[in-house]
């Protein structure tokens, strides 16, 4: 079944297919939308595109996307070096700033462990964190990658290798998040939530 | 908030949520998707986007997306110019082109009237279409709109206008899609189905 759609419009769509989420039918919503806004809206998103790599390289020290050789968090003498938060990727870091209520360092792992889909440890920055954690004396490393069963075993697998070392490991509370209806809750997150209970008041035995 | 992000990244993000369905989650993990991409596929993705606006237009005559000043369908000496089939957009054209089941011309009206929208008849390419129905004697108008209200409107006016005219108006059928399960099917699909039915077989009265 070939297209009537002209070749600009085919080429287009085609390599918006290759974006996550994105099938043949949105692909060529898309292209028309583009096709209707003015050139100066496309060209800017086309330049945005094309400029990507040349203008974002990853931080030599934690990972994160950086316009230069060390990040903004990395040259931020104001940092606290002794702390350490372990995320999966740079989104994660940027979700984590905003609710600025965090002033150590981050490191981007770059994934997690995962045998089915092929990533082991040479994968993921392990050893840099191995070296750092030595390097910067880091007194508490707070895991804070996703809830799921692989990131369960990559938490493992780095605990193990820091056992005996003079560090504290913490992962991220885990419980009802803020407005969460008990109601429509998932039986796993309310059973973190039971279990990770905290108590308010005590029984006064003063008396 | 201030994201933490390259302005690069940022940049993109921010020129992908103008893109109809992209929120700004979304635009961010596309950004990130697309620096994991090789150069060479942002660089095409890139490309394509920026010469959308200067390889296509559209058609002088039926207003479908052309590469030259006529498209591959009006410039067929193969078509039927007597049967002309109305559609809202290109895309349209596309999906009854690939039924291989039409041998005729097309009118892409651009849209369908809605005054709450603030689309008049202006908006559309009525005009055109009128001339194009005097000049080619079109015998047959087969309105192709989307099964909507104001689609509805749109086809009454144009019937409207072409009334007196020696041309025959259809509209495309009405009834369950192919593969439908009636039970699922919605009430105004279902009621379309059953007042457009069609005789399989009439009592036997010449014994």
């Amino acid at each position: 079944m070939k297209s009537i759609l002209p070749k600009a419009v085919r080429e287009l769509a085609r390599e918006l297919t290759r974006l996550p989420g994105i099938g043949p039918k949105t692909a060529q919503r898309l292209a028309l939308h583009l096709l209707k806004q003015p050139y100066a809206l496309t060209s800017t998103l086309g330049n945005a595109i094309k400029n990507l790599h040349a203008n974002v390289r990853t931080c030599n020290t934690c990972f994160m996307l950086a316009e230069e050789e060390y990040c903004a968090i990395c040259t931020d003498p104001s940092r606290d070096t002794t702390l350490l938060c372990l995320v999966e990727d740079p989104l994660d870091i940027d979700a984590l700033e905003k609710t600025d209520s965090y002033r150590g360092l981050y490191h981007v792992l770059g994934g997690v462990l995962s045998p089915m889909h092929g990533v082991g440890t040479d994968h993921l920055t392990l050893n840099e964190l191995y070296a750092r954690i030595e390097r910067d004396q880091t007194k508490e490393l707070i895991i804070a990658l996703d809830h799921t069963l692989e990131s369960e075993a990559t938490s493992h697998y780095i605990m193990n290798h820091l056992q005996g070392k003079n560090i504290t490991i913490t992962r991220l509370a885990r419980g009802l998040p803020t407005g969460g209806d008990i109601e429509f809750a998932d039986a796993l997150t309310l059973g973190a939530a039971l279990s990770g209970r905290k108590t308010l008041q005590q029984p006064n035995t003063s008396v």
